[in-house]
């Protein structure tokens, strides 16, 4: 109820602060049986850790993670998954920037108005050290879901942005640069680009892709629990996430009924794919594709006004090493939610039929 | 779980296919004490309903919402309300069209490959009809809400997009014309492009832009049930929506963090407002405002093309009085849902401190 | 939350008021393709129904059953069942002995503190009429679980208690006697006794014994959702409910480990069952079987003292038409509420596995 | 869904096994603000653990719990508090005797079944190892309702029960032997009596009662979540407990309505109590009083026939350090649980009204 709880059958709940001792979660629901590799849990750790390249944080955390239940002999045994994520690279640091005053367009005014006072340090709960826990979650997820392809990439870098559908791309290059763009070409503008935006201490936005593949037909609960409304809020629920659409999204608005509607082949499949693989809320077959838009990062470093918790106005200055460009580190993130929903209703679909 | 809840605290249950002998809900959870006008919420089913206008489709339902419970003496009892809304137009008609076969783009197929068979009569629950029982929830949290104003409008209808921010137009002016648009030359221009497509047997899709006024601060929780993110979730759980943005939304992709940043004033109101008045996840008393994409409705009055149960190719003939253009009607369910998803986290709100 | 729900994935949500238009309820989760006779819930409604022998409240009120949504051609289809059953015996009586004083023992005083007001016609949300709506909910469990076989019977009644084991008696004699207890001779002394009981215009308490045959290997979850803490909760919820014991119960505490453990045969079954086939709240393939106390109905038609709203003290006459006894009719509850969590938990295992 | 969870809005959820690295828990929902004094939450601890004296397992576990975040400056933060407490008593023995055959009463069978393995070593999740992490979050929420008073103590080991009402005890007395019962000289014959059991390599049930003071009124939500229900969940959801029962109980059965009905007082107080603090499922600000039934340990040091994995017979020997009675561990367990159910419920009732 707190919103620290994801899934209704596979679960994820969350807790961790962004300077305390540690981040961590447990997965409740995770079937038995399941061969988990953990070090393809890491790997995804490893793909969400600041550090990992010249266009992200240059924190270093070496984001370890260490799981305390639900395995035995290497296997998933149906009862929890806790897991935690030590905080290595809580510094001493001087906060006297955050801890009396709100920087804007972070959570810090909102937390003290809702709880009374807040742990400022690095932004506390609301920092995006967060989805370190997602990302593990999602990497247990994507081992349940197995046969299902998840990939993710970017897609747009402020106004820089891929022209080409998903199925015009090479998925195995998402990876071959640090922005996560299976454009080549484009990776190196990307990159290009958000190295100008770092160097004037600013910040810009992004898109980010993704498609779902092999996906069953029949996941997705009618009415409120749409599939796409999951993956809505999932995608949502990520820090700087401003818009999500899927299928024709916003640019369907302007297509007609006869030109938007997708006409099926003998196999169930489809001719055209406007609906993203999902219809009525419950998926078709066809591929799941969705584009989640992120703001540029709040924390510039530069100069700002604001105001303190006397309502005085006060200048600070930006400091710390943050994104420019969120989108790169946050492509393991997305890709790691996609997985909770569709594990969550892998395991909702075995529950329709007598 | 299977999809048919919505809200934690303030709750709908809604159940009923389109041609059965009624739909209906269950809003457990609604404080005691509020003096509930049954008249406002006929009202909003009026906005809603079939055959209000050229421009909707032609079906004829009064739309009656009974009340059967958690009423007396006019107030709220804190005791769960449960509604029915009787089918009045169940015409005892020919199915055979989508009986034995799948309309492109609806639900049909899927509900038959999920559940093994459908009540197909009308598309059965996955029949845009469930909404109105949304709108009774919707309109009961609205009275909750009581101070809190939530005002949705048509901004796009095909190619034809409102220039203005909402901030320039006159709320006064939505329900001015059958379209909703509080622009009445745009609302002119909507209304002949709706006829146009309505001649052609063709549909096309539209957005909704709602915006939230007097919002509390501190309203929403963190991580995974961020306002926005169950904002998105409600929104995408709306028949035909494909895409879902608040505040800057996908236009915020391109911006740089410096001009993102909302700067505060001494009141803690901020200048510009690009958070659309959610800041981590957590309102902060600015103004609430997004964007819900519909696509066009999958039923066209022409001949398609498509498969039946057998798998086999057969071509069928769209009929029935179905909407041209979906956004109209949907501007109640938009501010139902939005009215829900606030009434929950005014309740959840009331837990966050000692 | 506001607890008129139960059940995570066989659901039910409940609501209605005792001297409201209706009662009903909404089954959400019901697997699709049971074939639904609608008979046997309305006979289990007989059973519960008032006014069905001289030892029950004489009121007389049909309970039909109507169904609203989620049936197809005499199927389930998957979506929600709603129901109502119409209040037919809403008498304009005269209730200002309980509108503005509180009656011991019943929920009157607790509704106005919690609610600030109450819906006082014949107990409003607290009478027991709301059960109603749980024996058709489970009924309708009853058909889904098929095979498993739910017993329940009154084996004491005041102080006259069956001496015989479930094992000793013959089910098939319940249904026999207005009591509803299988032991002709002792369904004889309680009846008589019942009897007695009214005369003097007071009431008694009793026990009901339940028995779960054919119950697979594996339902129920462990730690908190332990399938008889479910059980525990689901008869505690019913109306006058005092105590719960499952297998060797409020006994069992005498016992000496030696004796009291049950020693398996080759098949898994045990020799002994002081386990009452649940262990580390999981079905072994043994019979359930527990005990449930009842207290006596508060209602007594005689002048009892108590206070009014102001706090002052008033004397009151016990006056309408109740059970001397709520056992006989409060059989099918117990079963209902033991179909429901079977139900439930059925679905649940499914998802225990890869 | 799976089990792991207990509460709505004060909610705990525990993971973790006997012989893992670590067992822990999260605390969700705790509202901000609370100082919370950790040395507390330890003493609890201590109350539980192993080898605290002679008539309990002699195991030696410090127990010691590690909070990871929700913390901050001593204060709750309002986000989840993630504890730890590690297991450091995992010798490396020799399960070969339980871990292919089944310990008779044991859950051993019943998750091999349900899960297709599991991980035997001390029970694994079964173990009442796991309770140390309700005790963590009970003594959270004890802290957190702050003026409500929770006293468990053993009523009864075996036959040896005592007589007097809570009334007539001084609970200062509970913590004044090894026992935790406060009549010193029943807690002497006791005493004895378990460690007659012990050397006779058996183990023996008890009660233990729990009186809950100073509780406001309005607690307890209608129908299915009833204060006194949800108390039941938890109560037999603690290993080894087999029956509960609250005011009257089963002893309320064999009374008349006219003696059991609790005439009030002009103050809303009652002149008995035999509601035991609870009607309708609301509290009434009366004291609430339950008992609570354990059976004899499973683990008996004897011989004992079984079964094996290929369902043969075979014979065993118990071994191990485990406790012969398990209510003077249990107290704190009762406690907690107690606590959880208030704190939830002390946060549901300020939703209820507008």
């Amino acid at each position: 109820m707190a919103g620290n709880t994801f899934g209704q059958l596979f679960r994820l709940v969350s807790f961790g602060e962004s300077h305390g001792k540690a981040i961590g979660g447990v997965v409740d629901g995770c079937p038995a049986g399941i061969e988990l590799d953990v070090e393809k849990i890491q790997l995804d750790l490893e793909r969400r850790k600041p550090g990992q390249s010249k266009i992200v944080t240059q924190r270093k955390e070496p984001d370890t993670v260490e799981i305390y239940s639900g395995l035995f002999e290497g296997k998933t045994t149906g009862t929890p998954i806790g897991f935690l994520i030590h905080n290595t690279n809580q510094k001493s640091k001087d906060y006297s920037h955050i801890k009396d005053s709100y920087r804007p367009s972070h959570a810090d005014y909102v937390y003290d108005k809702k709880y009374g006072f807040r742990d400022y340090r690095g932004g506390g709960r609301s920092s995006a050290r967060e989805t370190a826990s997602r990302v593990v979650a999602g990497a247990i997820a994507k081992q349940f879901l197995k046969e299902v392809k998840i990939n993710a990439y970017v897609s747009q870098v402020g106004e820089l942005k891929l022209d080409e559908h998903y199925q015009e791309l090479d998925f195995s290059l998402i990876e071959s640069n640090p922005v996560r763009c299976p454009h080549p070409e484009m990776a190196q503008h990307m990159e290009e680009y958000i190295k100008t935006i770092k160097k004037e201490g600013d910040t810009i936005g992004g898109v980010i892709t993704c498609v779902v593949q092999n996906v069953p037909v029949g996941l997705g609960e009618p009415v409120f629990d749409k599939l796409h409304a999951k993956l809505g809020q999932a995608m949502l629920s990520i820090n700087a996430v401003k818009g999500f659409e899927y299928g024709s999204g916003f640019n369907g608005v302007t297509m007609k009924g006869s030109q938007h509607n997708d006409t099926y082949n003998p196999d169930g499949s489809t001719q055209t794919n406007h609906s993203g693989g999902v219809q009525g809320g419950i998926t078709n077959g066809m591929d799941i594709y969705f584009n989640v838009a992120f703001k540029p990062v709040a924390t510039v470093l530069q100069a700002y006004d604001t105001i303190n918790k006397a309502g005085e106005k006060v200048t600070a200055q930006g400091k710390g090493r943050h994104d420019p460009c969120v989108v790169p580190r946050a492509v393991p993130i997305v890709e790691a939610m996609a997985a909770l929903v569709l594990a969550d209703y892998s395991l909702l679909v075995r529950t329709n039929r007598l």
